[in-house]
């Protein structure tokens, strides 16, 4: 079986971005926020995935999608906590509804109500309906809900810690991921996106957030931003500063997926990160939509680079399934029917 | 001969730091500021430079450095126009003094006075200044003055345009190179350094700024940040958004140092980015101190991972000399009395 841990709801049907366009007008027009109900049918739904997610899934040989809202569309700068919180719960419950319509393709992952400087609360109590009312398996936590102006505290950082406690209790990971940049400094996938997953992985490596946390689980995306290529600064930053080796600091506690789009990139990936930290994923009909034409093949296929590697078979299988089960291990349950 | 486009003074002797100390203790005792004058003696810069990057050189069998004031203390955003100006040029003329006592072993790169959101007169009165009157061969231009919180505009923004012209009327280079982080998000050299090269190199992606300069030279540090870790993305990202191909944008405008301290960053840099692209440069004695348990030599001896690479020498001596002599053409009068 092989699961893409990284895949969003980039084709969501209209009717989600016309609620969204309709809060939006409600903002600047002062208006009192109501949450209200996104209209989206079941064929729309099925429509936008068939002729994406699912024909590519199809295609390119893959299983089982770890999916979540869009997350450039996340946007936690926009607004208070209530224009938060009802556009995540919309975007939760169309997730929820697709791996409803489609329980063998794809295991939800949620959104998160974030605001800036605002406590977790909100953030705990979605994690806790999504995971226990709408059977996810995991959430996607953003650094800098400011959106590119880096305000809030690191994430070793004991504001976190509430939700964290929640994560353990629940037995979820999260992966780090930011959504749109307002900076006009840092284009969203080609600048915000990669220096998050640098800076999240630079965080971990200065506190001793695994010690408090012996369990909890990150997924850095993208490969781990420019980690794996600069391994010998990280480590010998670590090794400077007196902190645990990488490979100590990572082994039960962070994990990168395979959004690297291109062989080298991916043979780098694969030659420097132990395998059992390693997860597939190619967060396809996302950022780099387009064929690369050195290859003939989609950029965002990152299955073909990782059966190209000269890795071993043992080690493509943790890669492909078994670091996914056990990274978001409720993902078993859900696929307890297949073998 | 071997060029080492990227070293910065940060063995500087404790008359410099002792200046600055005086200069921040006046700001806040809200005390005029007097420009006054740095006590260092030529014995001093002798003995700082005669045990660490001039032992450094003839250990490694480099050359020449291309040299310019410790980038994490440029910290143009503290204090005003006045401080920074003054630090500035104390520093900058520090260097000039290593250059003219070490003429054969050093070339001078200047810090420029930049404070946030102010116009850029002061940096383009610094440029000159240094390079006509001082000797120097190129500038190192920070991207983000505010340390950490990104509030210039992008490098493609008409903001910098008369300093460009500027560095184009003196057929001076300018290394994109951000200083210390005052946003506890990002660590200095393991976060900030590595975004701002990554984020660099999406901007000349996004914009026209090398049709309105065509010579105009860039050099971004510490292996293009994520930059050929993900190639493939960026490939694509150009592709989508129907910008030129990477190789062709950077060609006569682009240029990666060597700054990646582990053999397979290297190979990767190597194989991906066109040799012609490439400066060797090695931050000794800057980021990463440390020795490698894995190899027994220094992470930042970045020699070693070009001389064990599969690249045909051709390739390598423009990486070690011919590609600096392109890009920072001054260099070669100071050079004329070796061959």
């Amino acid at each position: 079986m092989i699961i893409d841990c990284h895949g969003h709801y980039t084709t969501a049907p209209a009717g989600l971005q016309a609620w969204r366009d309709d809060q939006l007008a409600g903002l600047k027009a002062r208006r009192a926020p109501a949450k209200g109900v996104v209209i989206v049918s079941d064929d729309e739904i099925r429509e936008s995935l068939e002729k994406a997610q699912l024909k590519l899934q199809r295609e390119r040989g893959t299983d089982v999608t770890i999916f979540s809202p869009r997350a450039s569309a996340m946007a936690h700068h926009i607004g208070d906590a209530a224009t938060s919180l009802h556009w995540t719960q919309h975007c939760n419950d169309l997730i929820q509804r697709v791996c409803a319509l489609y329980p063998e393709n794809f295991a939800g992952v949620c959104q998160l109500p974030q605001t800036p400087a605002d406590p977790l609360a909100n953030c705990i109590a979605e994690l806790e309906r999504c995971i226990d009312d709408l059977g996810f398996i995991g959430c996607n936590l953003n650094p800098d809900p400011s959106g590119g102006y880096w305000g809030a505290p690191p994430l070793t950082d004991r504001y976190w810690y509430p939700f964290y406690e929640k994560m353990i209790e629940l037995d979820v990971p999260a992966m780090v991921h930011v959504s749109a940049s307002c900076n006009p400094s840092f284009h969203a996938t080609g600048a915000h996106y990669i220096n998050a997953d640098t800076t999240a992985f630079m965080q971990f490596i200065q506190a001793d957030l695994f010690k408090d946390f012996p369990t909890i689980r990150f997924i850095i995306p993208h490969g781990g931003g420019a980690a794996p290529y600069h391994w010998g600064r990280y480590r010998g930053l670590a090794q400077d500063m007196k902190r645990p080796p990488l490979d100590e600091m990572i082994r039960h506690n962070v994990f990168f997926d395979t959004c690297v789009y291109h062989q080298p990139g991916i043979d780098l990936l694969l030659t420097i990160v132990p395998a059992d930290n390693i997860l597939f994923g190619s967060e396809m009909v996302g950022a780099v939509r387009g064929i690369d034409p050195q290859t003939g093949q989609y950029f965002d296929d990152t299955k073909r680079y990782i059966d190209a590697s000269a890795l071993v078979d043992a080690d493509k299988q943790k890669i492909y399934e078994g670091n996914a089960r056990k990274v978001y291990p409720r993902i078993n349950r859900r696929l307890t029917s297949r073998v």
